[in-house]
């Protein structure tokens, strides 16, 4: 682990609220979004999709839409096959063509495109391409097809670069793309002694990420080679991929990207990017593929899942075991499925202290579109569950929900399920400052009538991504100018702003006069990507040791030149008298890497599984009506675990934002399917997200008091902690209200209606 | 200094001749030129251009151009003001307005700008602006002109840069931007005891470089400042100063340079940056401002010059006193000229071994188009003078010329009139092989009846540019691709093929593999400009610094991670197993300033006035119709000195070149001016450069073997060598062939005729 400054010191710039740097741009119209973006010559692709869950295709007549004005090209997989003969991608599997190829696997899989000058003649020519399906038996729900003889690919095909997955190379019979397991000590013995056993069953729901901007990529051949100009979450992955798709050294292809108007986990790995780039070499021209708001639900999705726990507790309500199996359902391409799988399969048995821990997590092939990562990164699925179950085992034991995980929270110093020991998880402030920001101790009043109140309280963990590598560069300019190169994508998390202020605090300069470089392969340094809440504590790293190695090089020409030290030298000073006129750079490099050990493979144990943890807790308060089962939001409070905080201000938004955004998933949003694998509500008149009006009236943030130290002056991420313990926490406070328990997400009106019916009508409790 | 490889070691890759790495981008019409970038949006810019040579703007009239249906703005000085105050720019004066303010003061200056969607709507529009002028009087001679009372300028603005220029600021009764002297020994004493004496005055013409791309800036706001696209030999400068114009900081503003479709000097400092980013400013939109061919005679050219040279020598032909006047008529503003007066002011006196030397070199301002850099900085003008005159003294003692010059060159520890001693300037080697290439012992055929032949050889040697800096960097990803970063501008002269070649030889990688990363302020570290023939020598040593740098990192890496020790680390193996995937890159910086001691501003004496001495000779063959004046060049050969050869086939093709272009300049170009200062010749139906049948049928370039012990790998700067010997060569051989002495270039047919009449008549030669 590199060394960190003490996290203790007063800092100049660190920890003050701050405007984002490219506000004015923002608010003026000049933001630098690829979708903005027009090259002269520039063709549009529309595509033509699947309109069934699996089949062989049989004919693909493209003449008619050929023969239409305007219409530059019609490009199938054997247009494809001809640029890049093995068109599969990935990162994980080599398991998704770039169109489909004598197959589709699920309904919206592309299967053609139309190039033309114009979008509308090119989506025009859509209508005139025919297609001949040949159907084949398909599998959508995650359990069934983990068992299932319908299998949605031929082969498995592991890319390569996950070790854990080298072992289903090749494999023909199953849908299981990655099994994870964790097995800490006897957990069948601890069922058996204990007083009590509780066994549920939790569903979630597939939803989309809904980015501002919809994806987009513009590939231009250049004299280099392949200029991709892409709304991407992972340019550094995207020139890897691409590279290796087109059998190029990674120099020819080159990888730019602006603001991001969203990314959420959608614009993550390869998109639109290995289609744009094999039509730029069909065409031999600039080719601009963008998608519609509505496409988004084709390309990428989060994970449903069904998630069974069955959990020991003693007379006192300590949790002794605790056995976990979810399986997630990864659509027909395993994209970043595995790792989610993997990584967030880890944390199922939740932020608690138990002996006994048997965890099996399977993703899982269906003919349904592709999920990957979202916001959470799996974690929100897996809170839904345990902490449903915490505040089921509390009322069940008659112990207040907080006093119960109170108890048994893990605490500083002990191992997680995993054996790595807990360091700077700051769980116990989380939930004590949520109680406290509740007046949990104090009776709520129940209301009257049809309307009755409840609350409900939630808390999740999540592990940071690893091993991730990030490097960053600072540039010094003879006028003092200050320039930050750094691959992290800035999709309105404020991570430009963050990495001025780490530069900023390193070299005594103004955040606001420093200049952020946008990613481009060519200029920027390695990002493994920005995504997992990684990159203020990656990245942070990355530009203060950049900065660090400005500073030092700085203080060796002060030597040099026998000037004083000083603490905090003026570069420009340094360089016109280094050079006898405004002239040179100071330019320092930064790379970072945290330690991280492997999970072993039977039993999942590591002793550094993570380099940190983040931590989310969210108090609600429901007002139920008990005739309809309409509910509301009355009151919400997010307490986020960020360390320190870089920019407090931002801090906020984040745990605001990803609140809001899992109210949605929690309230209104599920992709609906038919029995065949039909989307029925890919639009937005009928797949709701919230909006201004769905924000609960008294709706608060707040960070913890804490410090990460082994983060950049103490801090980590936060982009995703404001999700984890929404949906428990409501579903929790409509059992506080009404008495009736809900297992699946969304919490609808009509489930708590029909929760109520039943419940009047003497039945039992219905588990997905 | 910094450390230099022993340069007697065998390359792998330096001294293998190769093609430039854009050959294929170029063939294929992808090369990344300016001239091809469009922007949405852009409107074009053209300039009203002053009718006068110096007058007081009474009123510009612009509304019936306004009126024209599709002109967006016309804008003035007015205009200008609004957005940039003090709008003066130069890099030694601060004297040139973006558009004329109050006054012009030469035939061309621009006065007003057209802006339109369609480029032929703002020329047309031009038309419709009229200006009234107040005319004053105006100074064309640049000897008249030192000593006038019409002054073009109310006072000297010295741009603060230059120290020695300090003392000219708010001089408001003289045209001389500079007076440079070198004084050293007893010049009038040793004129006293000469045995021979010798006095003429030589003159040169005013010339254009002639781009193929002509020059053109793109200016765009973005949502971090300005950004210019502009086909510029000086990106980093350009920044610089346009900041300074705006007073913003450097960070605010970009400038990127792709390929230059040719340079020469033309596009140094500001030329249309400035203005392209006022209207940009003041339109709200990108701006492109391009020259047509022609206007580039009225933006910059190359001083046209009068040098009076005093030599006195001893009966054996050894030189023992010179005394040179030089007047370099600098047009109306100053760009560059003051170093020309001074870089190639204090090399006036020639490569020769000389106790007594007196110069004085003084830029002038005049009434003509402002004059500056040009290929060869001033060396041809002066190679003219003192290599004609060492051809007349030669003769006069009755001596071969070669013999005279072997008798007086300066020999390797002997100081030159500066008082640096010489190091590794191969003046005898390349006079002995161009002598020996000529077989200039063998008697030359005379020719019978009119057509008479006879040859000439002549010497010159230029200093590099001093103080200068540049810096590289050098990164490599993980799948082993190495990218070099330059802000040297490709103009032609395959500097990115020398740069690759360095790295590759540094790193043991094939330098076709490298990407070269073109100027961009915001990506590629500081250099001063591609001027000079530096880049090889300046660049060339930061990019192998970088390298070099870049291996030392590999090599700590090796130790790091345990592994033994290679000569030539593999960066993807390294990276690969540092990262556990293929992530991360090695980042070498490098940066090179070479010492160096300003002239004493008395004297002109320095201990180390230059890193190294750039040397070129040629031979030329002419065969003369004594009838009719009319000659031909038969036979050309050009011998350069550049050290060690980076890249053998590309030096060669520098050293033609470059002596192909100043034969344009020794017998067709001349900018012909009337009594008022207009441009005569303004278009190439009437401006001649040469074509490929003015290329000497029996025409050679070579390479003497030398090293350059400071250079990298033994390597200095070419580009300019080719062009020194060439004039006086041909002066030389007409005089050989038919007893006639040409003083004034260009050597034309009818200055021939008119000198073999005059000798015919009995007449003296006319001096200039």
């Amino acid at each position: 682990m590199n060394s960190i400054d003490d996290p203790g010191l007063a800092r100049a710039q660190v920890g003050k609220s701050r405007h984002r740097l490219e506000s004015r741009a923002k608010v003026t119209g000049r933001a630098d979004y690829t979708h903005n973006l027009a090259l002269p010559g520039m063709l549009h692709a529309k595509i033509l999709r699947s309109t069934v869950a699996h089949a062989r295709i049989v004919s693909i007549d493209a003449e008619a839409a050929r023969r239409l004005p305007g219409v530059q090209a019609v490009v199938t997989a054997q247009d494809i096959l001809k640029v890049i003969p093995e068109p599969y991608f990935g990162p994980a599997f080599h398991d998704q063509p770039i169109l489909a190829i004598d197959k589709v696997r699920y309904v919206g899989e592309p299967v053609a495109v139309v190039l033309a000058h114009d979008p509308y003649v090119a989506e025009e020519a859509l209508h005139h391409v025919y297609v001949e399906y040949d159907e084949l038996p398909a599998v959508f729900d995650e359990v069934q097809a983990a068992k299932s003889e319908t299998v949605v690919h031929e082969a498995l095909r592991p890319a390569g670069t996950f070790p854990d997955l080298k072992h289903l190379a090749g494999r023909r019979d199953t849908n299981i793309a990655l099994d994870f397991s964790v097995r800490k000590g006897d957990v069948e013995a601890a069922f058996a002694q204990a007083n009590h056993v509780f066994e549920h069953t939790f569903r979630t729901q597939q939803v989309m990420h809904t980015p501002l901007e919809p994806m987009v990529t513009v590939a231009e051949l250049t004299d280099a080679g392949l200029t991709l100009h892409t709304a991407s979450q992972s340019p550094s992955f995207v020139r890897l991929e691409i590279a290796r798709l087109l059998n190029w050294p990674e120099a020819r292809v080159r990888v730019r990207t602006g603001l991001l108007g969203g990314g959420f986990g959608a614009k993550l790995y390869i998109k639109l990017e290995a289609l744009a780039a094999a039509l730029a070499l069909i065409a031999r021209r600039p080719v601009r593929v963008a998608l519609t708001m509505e496409e988004q639900f084709y390309t990428i999705t989060k994970h449903g899942t069904t998630f069974k726990i069955k959990t020991a507790v003693t007379r006192e309500g300590r949790i002794t075991a605790r056995r976990c199996e979810v399986w997630w359902n990864g659509g027909a391409y395993a994209d970043i499925g595995p790792r989610v799988t993997q990584k967030s399969g880890f944390t199922a048995a939740g932020p608690y202290d138990i002996d006994n821990v048997w965890i099996d997590s399977y993703q899982v092939y269906t003919n349904l579109p592709p999920a990957g990562a979202f916001r959470g990164f799996g974690i929100t699925q897996m809170v839904w569950a345990y902490e449903s179950q915490a505040d089921i085992i509390a009322r069940a034991l008659d112990m207040d929900p907080v006093q119960f995980r109170r108890l048994n929270l893990l605490r500083e110093g002990r191992p997680h399920a995993t054996g790595t020991v807990m360091k700077d998880a700051a769980l116990i402030q989380a939930l004590e400052r949520t109680a406290e920001l509740m007046k949990w101790d104090e009776p709520l009043p129940r209301g009257q009538g049809t309307l009755r109140r409840g609350r409900g309280i939630g808390i999740g963990f999540k592990a940071l991504v690893a091993p991730t590598t990030s490097m960053a560069m600072v540039s010094l300019s003879a006028d003092g100018s200050c320039f930050v190169y750094s691959s992290t994508v800035d999709m309105g998390q404020a991570s430009d702003t963050a990495m001025a202020i780490i530069a900023g605090e390193v070299l005594g300069l103004d955040p606001d006069t420093i200049r952020v470089i946008h990613p481009d392969t060519d200029v920027t340094p390695y990002d493994m990507a920005t995504l997992g809440s990684r990159s203020t504590f990656h990245m942070g790293h990355a530009v203060r040791l950049a900065a660090e190695d400005a500073l030092a090089k700085m203080r060796a020409l002060q030597a040099e030149l026998g000037l004083p030290a000083q603490d905090k030298p003026d570069a420009a000073q340094l360089l016109v008298k280094r050079y006898g006129m405004r002239a040179g750079n100071i330019i320092g490099i930064g790379s970072f890497v945290p330690e991280y050990i492997s999970p072993d493979k039977q039993t999942g144990q590591s002793e550094n599984i993570t380099p940190n943890w983040m931590v989310g807790a969210t108090g609600v308060e429901v007002e139920v009506d008990t005739e309809t089962g309409k509910f509301r939001v009355v009151r919400m409070l997010n307490v986020g675990d960020c360390g320190t905080a870089i920019n407090p201000r931002i801090v906020k938004t984040q745990l605001s934002g990803a609140a809001i955004m899992q109210l949605g998933a929690a309230l209104y949003e599920e992709m609906d399917f038919d029995e065949n694998g039909q989307l029925r509500n890919a639009s937005f008149a009928e797949y709701k997200i919230p909006g201004i009006h769905d924000v609960p009236q008294d709706f608060g943030t707040e960070i913890v008091d804490a410090c990460q130290r082994n983060g950049p002056f103490g801090a980590k991420g936060v982009g995703e902690s404001g999700t984890f313990g929404v949906a428990s926490a409501i579903a929790a406070a409509i059992e506080d209200a009404v008495g009736v328990r809900l297992f699946s997400m969304p919490i609808k009106y009509e489930s708590v209606c029909q929760a109520l019916q039943a419940r009047r009508a003497g039945q039992p409790e219905e588990q997905p």
